[in-house]
Order: C-alpha cells, then sequence, then structure tokens
C-alpha cells in the first residue's frame, strides 16, 4: 500500500480517558512514517469532518505536548452526535469518500460508544461497496461500560474509581452527625448499572456505607425501597444510597418521571434526570428523616482528579494496537479487551479484534446473576470484576496557578 | 501548672483539611508530655461531650495512623450543630465545667466556623467568671472563608482548588460539542462569595470560560444576566456560569425561591438549592439554547482528591501553633491567619492570636472593590489572594483496593 494519511475522530460523550486512546492512535501512527505521512484530526468528529474542520497533529501538539493527552479529560478534538443516515445509497457516502480522497486518507478511526460503532459499521460497509481500500477502525470509548464483545470499555475504570472514591468521601461526611439521616447519590447509567453497581468498591469493610445499591437492570418498586431504608437505620444511623439515573418500575416506568417531565437528546435518548431528587422528598415525607441527594453530573466522566492508571494505560494500547491491526490490513473492527488471569489469579488485559457490526447499536448490562439482595446489591464477582479496573494513580501536573496543566484547543 | 489533659472537639460542617488542624492539635499536645497527660477527643462536638462520649487519641489513632488524619477529608471526631446557651446562668455551664474537672481538662480545643467560636466564646467567658484555670481555644474551620480577623480560613484553600479545577473540567466537558450551549455551575455560599470567585482560577487564558461569575455579595438581576449570557456568546458558542448558592436580587429574595420552598437548618439559617436549576430553565425558555446545570454539592467540602498543600500546612500549623499558645497561657483566643510578602512578592503566612468574642457571629465577604463588570466577573485582586492559597498537591495514598485510604471511627 502506497503511503497513506491517518485521520481520527472522537464522537459522543466525553470521558477521561478518551484522549488517552487518541494519544495511542496518533503516537503509534506518527511512529510509522514509512506507511502514514500525516496524521489528522476531525475537529468535532464526521460532523466536522464534513464542514471541512481538520488539524494535523504534528503542527497542534508538537513533541511533548501530545503526551499531555494522557492525562486530559474531555474530547481534545471535540465530539458531535451525528448519526450517518441508515441508507448507503444517500449523497452523504459518495461526498465523504471524495473528502477521504482527496486528503490520501488511508486510515480512518473513531473513538466512541455503541452509536461512533455505527459510523465505523456503515464507512466500512460503503468502503466495501465501492471497493475503497479505506481502513476503518473503532476505538471502543464509554464510561457506561455497555458496550458487548469487550470484557470492559475504556472510560469506565476511572468513571468507577471517581465514583467509588467519591462516593467513599461522601460516606464520611454523611458520618459526621449522629442524627438519622439518608443520603441518596445518585450516579449516571440510563440501562446499564456497571457505574452505579461501582459504589460498591467505596466500602471500607464488611457492613459499610453505601447499604443500598439500585441498578436499572431490575425492576424498583417504592415501597419495598421504603422498607430497606428502615431496615438498614438497624445498621447505621447515616444511610446511604446509590441509585442510577435509569432505574424503573415493573411497568418500565422510570422513576424519574413520577414527578419530572422529560426530554430527549438527538439520538432519542430520553435524558433522564431527577430519581435522586424523587426519592429524598419521598423519604423525607415518608420516613420523616433528614434526606439530601447528590447528583454526581458531568464530573464523573470529566474528572481527571481520579483517573486509573490501569484504565489510561489501557486505553493507549487500545489505540495503538488499532494502528497496528490496520497496517496489517484489518478494516471494519472494534479494539476490545479480552482478560487473562495468570496462575496466582493476577489480571492481565489484551486486545483482540472484534467485528464492528456485531457491537453497534448493541448494549450490554449487569448480568442479573451479579445482583443481590431483592435488587438492592451486587455480587462479590462484581467486585472481583471491578477491582483490577480501578488500580493505580497518574500523577497528572500542576502548573504554576496549581492546577492541572490540561491541552486544548482555543 | 500541675499535669492537666487536653480535650479537641469539631464541629460545623466538614472540609478536607478540618482533621489536618486535629492531626496538629494532637500531635502538638502528645509532644508535651511534661504539661499534657492524656489528648481525649470529644465525639459529635461538645454535644457528644455532654453525653459522654470521649475517646483517648493514644488508643483510638496509635503511631502512623494519627498522620492519616492529614489526608482525611469529613470530620474525624463528629460533627454537631448545638448551639450553647446565651445565658450563663444556664445550668449547663456547671454542667460542662464539671465534667471538665473530673476528667481533668486543662486546655479545651474546638474546630470549627462561627458558630462554633461561639462555643469557645460562651465557655471561656464562664471559665472566666467561675475562675477556672481551663484554657479555651478556637481553632478556624471553614470552606466559606468567612471568618473576621484573619487573612483566610482553613479549608478554604483546598475547597477552592476543588473547585477551581473542577470547574476547569466541566469547562473541557463542555467545550466539545459546536452548539450554542451555557452550563450553569451552582457553587456553596450562603452570604460570601469566596469559594464561587474561586471559580475564577479555573481560567486557563484571558476570556476564558467561565465566562459569567455572581457572587452573592451584590445584587442579581434576572433581565441583565440573561443580556451578559447572550453578549458572552460572541466569545464562545459554549458559555459556563458559576453562581453562588446564595445570589439574590435587588429586594434580598433568593433566586432559588423565585420557583423553589425553602427550609431552615438547627441555627435557623435557610437552607438553599436550586438556583442553577433555575436559570437552567430560565435560559433555555428565554434564550432557546441548550442549558445544563451542575450541582458542586457536598463533593466541594469533604473531597481530599484535590487537596491543597498549602491549605493543609496551614491547617497543621494552626494547630500546632493553638496548642503553644494554651500552654503560654492563652485563652479565649482564636488562631489566625497574617499574610507575609517577602521582597519578591513570595507568599507566607504567620499565626496569630485574636479575641474570639470578635469573630464568632461576625461574617466576612468578598470586598465590593474585588467585583468587576456590573457584578459578573472578580477582579485581579482576588485572583492574586487566591493563588497561593491552591498551591501543592497531596499525595493520599491508596489501598490494595485503589482507592484513598482513610482513617475513621466505626
Amino acid at each position: 500500500m502506497a503511503k497513506k494519511n491517518l485521520i481520527v475522530g472522537q464522537s459522543g460523550g466525553p470521558t477521561a480517558v478518551i484522549n488517552s486512546s487518541l494519544y495511542g492512535v496518533v503516537s503509534e501512527a506518527l511512529a510509522h512514517p514509512d506507511e502514514i505521512e500525516h496524521v489528522y484530526g476531525m475537529e468535532n468528529g464526521i460532523e466536522g469532518f464534513l464542514n471541512g474542520t481538520v488539524l494535523d497533529f504534528a503542527e497542534a501538539l508538537p513533541g511533548e505536548k501530545l503526551s499531555y493527552l494522557q492525562h486530559t479529560p474531555g474530547a481534545y478534538l471535540g465530539s458531535c452526535r451525528y448519526k450517518l443516515p441508515e441508507s448507503l445509497e444517500d449523497p452523504v457516502y459518495p461526498e465523504l469518500f471524495r473528502k477521504f480522497e482527496e486528503m490520501n486518507i488511508g486510515y480512518f478511526f473513531y473513538i466512541g460508544g455503541n452509536d461512533s460503532m455505527d459510523t465505523v459499521s456503515k464507512l466500512s460497509r460503503y468502503a466495501e461497496r465501492i471497493g475503497s481500500d479505506i481502513r476503518v477502525m473503532g476505538e471502543p470509548k464509554t464510561i457506561d461500560n455497555d458496550l458487548v464483545h469487550t470484557d470492559h470499555t475504556p472510560g469506565f475504570g476511572s468513571a468507577a474509581k471517581y465514583v467509588a472514591s467519591t462516593v467513599r468521601e461522601i460516606i464520611l461526611d454523611a458520618n459526621v452527625y449522629e442524627k438519622k439521616s439518608v443520603t441518596i447519590i445518585e450516579i449516571m447509567g440510563r440501562h446499564a448499572g456497571w457505574l452505579t453497581a461501582a459504589s460498591a468498591l467505596a466500602r471500607k469493610y464488611t457492613g459499610d456505607n453505601p447499604l443500598l445499591i439500585y441498578l436499572p437492570e431490575t425492576a424498583f418498586d417504592v415501597e419495598a425501597f421504603l422498607k430497606k431504608v428502615e431496615e438498614a437505620f438497624e445498621k447505621n444511623c447515616n444511610v446511604v444510597v446509590c441509585v442510577s439515573e435509569g432505574i424503573h418500575d415493573a411497568e418500565g416506568t422510570f422513576i424519574c418521571e413520577y414527578d419530572n417531565s422529560v426530554g430527549t437528546d438527538s439520538f432519542g435518548h430520553k435524558m433522564l434526570a431527577g430519581c435522586g431528587k424523587y426519592l429524598e422528598n419521598l423519604v423525607r415525607e415518608r420516613l420523616g428523616v433528614k434526606a439530601r441527594s447528590v447528583e454526581f453530573n458531568v464530573s464523573q466522566r470529566c474528572s481527571a482528579s481520579m483517573l486509573s492508571a490501569a484504565d489510561q494505560q489501557e486505553a493507549v494500547a487500545a489505540g495503538v494496537f488499532g494502528v497496528q491491526a490496520a497496517l496489517k490490513g484489518e478494516t471494519g473492527k472494534m479494539i476490545s479487551f479480552v482478560r487473562q488471569e495468570d496462575a496466582d489469579g493476577i489480571y492481565h488485559m489484551t486486545c483482540g479484534l472484534e467485528d464492528v457490526n456485531e457491537i453497534c447499536n448493541e448494549e450490554k448490562t449487569v448480568p442479573l446473576e451479579w445482583i443481590c439482595n431483592d435488587g438492592s446489591d451486587v455480587t462479590d464477582d462484581f467486585i472481583r470484576y471491578a477491582k483490577p479496573l480501578i488500580q493505580g494513580k497518574v500523577d497528572v501536573p500542576l502548573g504554576e496557578d496549581g492546577l492541572p496543566v490540561f491541552v486544548y484547543r482555543k
């Protein structure tokens, strides 16, 4: 294959390590100057690319600056929520491939979640249809950990570590007064409860808070919940409850819909918020105790303060592995993670390749056998699964202003 | 003075370094075995002391464990919000001093904010009245930075660093899409805007977000605010606004009261929440743009993830200084911070002593001359004031579970 250029984009919501995957792709691409001439970034994903906003990494992040991507949260290249048309007959496809040809693109990398893998699927299928030799690859990214055919996804480990450590701190905060109280913590996750389950990692000893954990994988019953809270007071006068934003009743009605109006995002997903607030008011009114709610909001996906070194290193590794695979001729694949355990039970991870068509638009939820106590806790199997993913500390450099130094486009 | 015992308590809301002040008091007291025999902690403040819950630090945190207080947020001893009666004729005073005598207490230390200094004031006045030689000392603590007669207070620097770094991360998160958006961040502070002002430290360059910052020191006008947001769109399509929870209009009505019902805490303070949510809805409806709000909530006061080394070291220093002063015979004093600048303009801090009666129940707000742009920003004078307080990193050890190791009472 003649010398070609590589272009990479980011799509969907940011994570703490989406830029580490970017670093992996870009640094590995720059390490193959005989095969890859320019390494481009599309600003604001495929939507920005269509509008012609592209940067050259050699100019944008020269020298050491590129490595700063590894501790910069957010999405350095910007993002989009643009879904390519279902029909490959749509004129956007020839337009895109004409642009690829103009820029001598041989490798197209897209970092994102299920919706982004849908883009990778469509572009790779269109490339095959027209006989283009462009190699189209997907790099996984999501704090939700809901991609199928991979043990876990980059972004989950750091988000889980943020959730676990912040819940641990809030438990300390909740314990300062000797008066019955309930703290409801609402954690991201519409349909998959992985991140909410990670709150179980916060426990310092058996029987510690959070005493109740509710995922969207099982139906939530308000009366059963109130009974569980009353039982929990027998263990601790300060009860901490972690709930997924997507908890719903047996009929499928979201708890947040019990008293809130909700909208939808550009992919038609329901935009949820407020089940924590709803439960706070419910507990106060029905049980007559002090109650408060905390919504973790965007910090759980954009904080570099609790980066998991394991997560960060794996995100870089996935980027590197993807470029190596594309150079060997792979296309239409997403990089997956395969869990290995050595004889001593020590966790190792290796990268694999999965057909992107089998990944896009699918969702992996927490196995029901990992949920226990009538849907109010997770089992030790989950702890064993998640613990290796939050290990290790990343040293984020501070500037003269006393704050973390990040790289960014102005 | 014969060998006496020291007792220390914590009161009011937790901070990231209230346990560092505790460490300073306890470690210095233990370093004077010829004068101080036992070092006790009252669990849950003066209220817990009245109920007889006391621990001995030599047993509770032996050896190296004591030093773990320096990175443990929350309030190790637990807290209370108990206000001593105004009248010194109340029978609780002889009851307290009888207990002090039984336990051979010679030194009483209380770590807290203005309400806690009120306790120190009353106990020291009662001691004087009855001719007791107990030395009663106050150690300052508050994320609000609102104590008078001190340059700043322990707890503010770490909370300010948390606010600034988290706002910086949310700015990165807000910038990923190329579509007009407004992010409203609501920050703690009823009457004093110090912590909200700290969001200005998040700017990476002149003209960076947060483009608008509103403190409770000036009146907030909804129409003027909407106009400012529209102007801000000329600088950045993603506008980040930081507001204090206590912003109010010219008539003194809190903005959160525009659509929320509010309660009061046990000191009669109004419990505020929700001006961010109110402004989010206002912006969406009136300007027709994407809007979201983030409430920082308890993490800003209980997170060890962004400890300021300067703040932590000063909190320890205040504890140490207080014990040394009490041993020299001081009583009825709060430890204050006095700012020094050397010839090169480098910041140094020394400790001082202030009459606690002049501190309790007073509030220090942000000087009006540090607020600019019609009440929508802070001046460089504030930046110069706050920057030294957020410097330096604290290494919080991680356990085998991958999370910060804290000390706690079960």
